[in-house]
């Protein structure tokens, strides 16, 4: 097969979930984490070949950001204490709603039942109106799992408004409260789709796993949501390792941790997953960013959130560039990083095709937030959120700086000062002590914190009155303060550094739901034979990319087979041996299902002129050539980004036959 | 300086643990985690320098083992149920003893309270004796430290006897049960160090983090202690992986989890931290090992189990090879991996003089072990545990295949087959149903599950008595068979199949013990000048390669400093570009405190011709040449293992006079 062969085969192949499943855990890319004791679910382990595809992301994820973009990675622990995730909100608002059935015992995660009912009723629908309902979302094993879920789906026609109705709603889905959720199903009728019964409101359930530290059990402790605390609470250590530069950026991969109420959808929705995040610190006056041209003429697919708002999700394919020219993207450090992404994305394996970003509705994003992108990869599942781009303003270092007392800002030499008028507040402090005695401190320090509006009104009423009164959180009664022991006053003066709390741009990747959905992307099966799947994984981040076929057992070809290995071995090229009895054909096939993407075959012209075949996966095109002109066509092709075309070039075309 | 210079600077050094640590700290190698919020005890972050020098360690071990020897990796949940901790035995044993002070609350840990008391008093009398102290253990922070835990030591000479008894007690302090500690603790007359309050007796706190998985609260788990156990259970799919071949070797590299009665001694004991952990599936009948031959030459100094219940500490030096001969180590593979450890931890900047194998006491080690090895590192906190290496015997399969009822074994075509004798015994299942009812599968598989024991036994009953009387768990009363129910019978069969439960050889490693060993192993100060702190780490595992320095600020060298970035960047080398205006001496000292190893300065003449300097961090010896040559010398002194000498032998020698 020609590459464009191979194009076409790809794109004809239809895509079954079963399928690529069983090859999964047969091959043991994952499985359900404690499998013999019955498991748990939203609990899976990597096997080899899983394991050594997710390190090879992580690199290529460490090579493409950290490297290249000279980041700063911490590795910080995952016991948090509370109070740190009750500074950061998470205690109060790091929750999903869950509905009771109060009867059976079972629990609902409230949004996702809203969207299962609802899709079910609408390809009801479309049965009852004799459409014909797209064939990939009828594949069986799609079919068996909806059964668990959502009643079997009836074909029972709506009212036109209504179907419409639910489609608005199923736009929305993503940015409905609680109570909101419990409106729609009492509106629309939503019980427990198994038995019917009624359910109760939607309640918050914190998504955090709670421990205790320490002998005592005194210490409250939770495990991190997400990696981004540890980067915020160690700003100013990071600030100057970086010798007190910016712009710059922080990065964490390591595991974080999230109770979800009923995963479902294997590798897309678990309780422990790997998470890689990068906190890029940039001051608010200057979001610009000097690289930005590298990516300005990027053309991606936009859900922007006008569209879906108005109750659509028909993309807008646009360029990076004038995606930020027109404001639809805030800034151009955040369409920076969304283009980065993308080639991050496209570079392991995602099919373009595959992929958008999705803004966040308004209700949908924290209140602090500027704007936020996730990267949602097309999965059987549906869309789903992969990657996560906000701007986190200042909010996260402003939070913690304001509970610890410990200042985290960027202070920036002006070039030319400049003049500043304020008002500032003068304590006569030596009156302070003898009258108020143990809350002083406590006066004074609520004097100096007041904010520039509260002393130009506080320095009229001293002008008027002499003497102003406040209320003071911790002391009873009215505080009462006159001209002598205090004086506010408007004064100009040249400031010759700036400071200021740097705003956060955060991209956040899922890696395991974007190794699911490249496992997903590379799928296909050859057309010869249907029975034969593959994974196209590029070499990068294939598991393992040669294997080491001899043709026969003959002990002749050993040594050949243990050269070959060696000089692999110390070019440090990921290989397996394959020296099992059956047949070439077998062998390639279960490599096909390992998405190795070279075979480099040994016969018994190799023990005569050191010759050996090479073949690639998706073409099964084969060359031969010396070990040496071989293994440096592997390297070439993995490593530093040459074509097959390219890297084989100069070796002789090998059929078969030969 | 020449090479053998540094060594000897190295070794004339006097190490300073205080000096160490500000710049670990001041460099952001590590930081207490939480630390704005007053920290955490026994948590950590790494810092940029840190964080790659782990990532660096862990690239290495994961070559030196998984690549090297083949090995399959896996990566397991952390989140780990309560039955399979259960089971494992973590949940009964797997705790310290800690005894409380009731006046105060005070938690201490028994075992190191009587450590440090002891040790307190035998430096009290030898200060009383007039025997000058260790000058390293002198040195101010350990002094301060040591106030804290235990009361000042007071100069007051022991009796002969007591002293050598307190001598015998430290050597086996590892080794005592929690009641042998509160013997010791009463005989001793060791209390609250701070008050010399009363304790009460030593009392076990398992060291398990809890939690709760799922929104109902009701599966209990717990944060895995070590990564161990998710490859026992992935046993039978790595099994399969292999092709049903064996031995073979699961490895996993992940957090793991304690939670310290109180964590002290900074990184070397943690509440959460990096393991690579490794399990060796191996034949019982066979543990020989293919490789021994190339680590049996190696010699290694041994403390092993005899020496230390003799109360002595002094190691024996030996070859492994002689170890393994005279049964000193249990087996090959065993020793097989002792030798591998050690070329690891030499490879990544482990001082081979400061590494030595102890191993497990009869009392210290688990009932199911056959071995078992520490290797330990000596670092200013005294020798410490940094990697096991024991024989687990066919432990833990076995006791998961029990609660499981999976069969955990390795099944071997016998080349010739192989007669065997046993009782078998066969049920009439048609009369088990009307009789037993529901019970019937309960009685059946209880028949099935006899012993051969217990077989045997019956048989002659069955013969006497024409039936058998039987107690079984879940059915009230007796239970009673004649011969109609069932016939037991010795028989003779023909096997072709070997079926085992394989042993297990576990080498695991504790990587930030590691790790902060290294740190003190590279760690010296410069003759010229004892405030010029140098971290010697091994190009391999510095946390970045190159410092790139242009002589000045001049905008005539910026051009040069770009090129040399980019072929670096191309070529993968981690690097840092330091253009702050400060001395190039400055400069070249903040590196040091960093551990990189090679400085390229770029000046005006590279403008001219394109050459650079090469400068060597410990040397200080600098060479010249065009940026390719430079940059293939970096190259193969960081990745292939080349010298300095070796490397750079075609490069003019540079003098700053030039």
């Amino acid at each position: 097969m020609t590459a464009t062969e191979v194009q076409k085969a790809r794109a004809a192949s239809v895509f079954n979930r079963e399928s690529l499943e069983s090859i999964l855990r047969g091959r043991f890319f994952y499985a359900p984490a404690f499998d013999i004791y019955g498991g748990v679910s939203g609990l899976y382990d990597y096997g080899p070949p899983g394991c050594a595809f997710q390190a090879n992301v992580v690199d290529t994820w460490r090579k493409h950001f950290i490297l290249e973009e000279d980041m700063l990675e911490v590795d910080c622990t995952m016991l948090t204490p509370y109070e740190v995730l009750k500074t950061s909100g998470h205690v109060d608002k790091f929750s999903d709603w869950m509905c009771r059935d109060l009867k059976t015992g079972e629990i609902f995660r409230a949004d996702h039942l809203v969207e299962e009912v609802l899709e079910a009723r609408l390809k009801g629908d479309k049965e009852a109106r004799g459409i014909a309902a797209d064939p990939e979302e009828e594949e069986s094993a799609d079919k068996k799992k909806r059964k668990k879920k959502v009643k079997q789906i009836k074909a029972i026609k709506l009212e036109d408004d209504v179907a419409k109705e639910y489609e608005m709603v199923l736009a929305k889905i993503d940015g409905y409260s609680g109570e909101e959720l419990g409106e729609l199903m009492v509106k629309y009728s939503i019980n427990n789709p198994a038995t019917d019964g009624p359910l109760e409101p939607p309640m918050a359930f914190n998504l955090m796993f709670e421990t205790a530290i320490g002998p005592s059990g005194q210490l409250r402790g939770f495990l991190r949501p997400e990696t981004a605390q540890g980067q915020f609470l160690n700003f100013n250590k990071l600030l100057e390792f970086n010798n007190s530069k910016t712009p710059f950026a922080s990065a964490s991969i390591g595991k974080s941790f999230r109770n979800e109420i009923s995963p479902r959808a294997g590798l897309l929705r678990v309780r422990e997953f790997l998470m890689a995040e990068i906190e890029h610190f940039v001051d608010p006056m200057d979001k610009s960013h000097p690289k930005f041209g590298d990516v300005k003429d990027i053309t991606l697919s936009f859900l922007p959130r006008g569209v879906q708002e108005a109750g659509s999700t028909v993309p807008i394919t646009e360029t990076i560039g004038k995606a930020v020219e027109s404001k639809m993207i805030d800034n151009e450090t955040l369409g920076y990083f969304i283009g980065r992404i993308y080639q991050f994305l496209v570079k392991i394996g995602v099919d373009k095709t595959k992929l958008r970003f999705r803004q966040h509705m308004g209700n949908e994003m924290a209140h602090y937030a500027t704007d936020c992108w996730d990267g949602e990869l097309l999965t059987s599942y549906g869309w789903i959120e992969c990657v996560g781009c906000a701007d986190r303003s200042a909010f996260d270092l402003t939070v913690h700086s304001n509970k610890t007392k410990e200042k985290m800002v960027v202070r920036e030499k002006l070039e030319t000062p400049i003049e500043v008028t304020k008002y500032e507040i003068d304590l006569t402090k030596k009156l302070f002590g003898p009258k108020f005695r143990k809350d002083a401190p406590l006066v004074e320090k609520f004097l100096l914190d007041l904010s520039q509006t509260e002393l130009e009104a506080k320095a009229s009423e001293l002008k008027s009155n002499g003497k102003v009164v406040f209320q003071i959180n911790g002391i009873e009664g009215d505080v009462e303060l006159d001209d002598k022991f205090i004086n506010i006053e408007k004064r100009t003066k040249v400031e010759h550094v700036r400071e200021y709390v740097p705003n956060v741009i955060e991209p956040s990747f899922g890696i395991g739901r974007i190794i699911y959905a490249v496992f997903e992307h590379s799928f296909w099966n050859r057309p010869e034979d249907t029975a034969r799947g593959v994974l196209s994984f590029p070499p990068l981040v294939a598991p393992s990319k040669v294997l080491l076929v001899p043709l026969s057992n003959n002990k002749e070809l050993q040594p050949v087979t243990k050269k070959v290995s060696d000089i692999l071995r110390k070019a440090q090229i990921p290989f397996k041996v394959d020296d099992s009895g059956v047949s070439i054909g077998k062998r390639y096939s279960r490599n096909d299902e390992l998405g190795t993407p070279f075979g480099v075959t040994i016969d018994f012209d190799s023990v005569k002129d050191g010759s050996v075949t090479l073949r690639e996966r998706d073409s099964t095109q084969q060359v031969r050539g010396s070990v040496e002109d071989i293994i440096k066509a592997i390297k070439d092709i993995t490593y530093f980004g040459v074509s097959w075309e390219e890297g084989t070039k100069n070796l002789e075309v090998f059929t078969s036959s030969q």
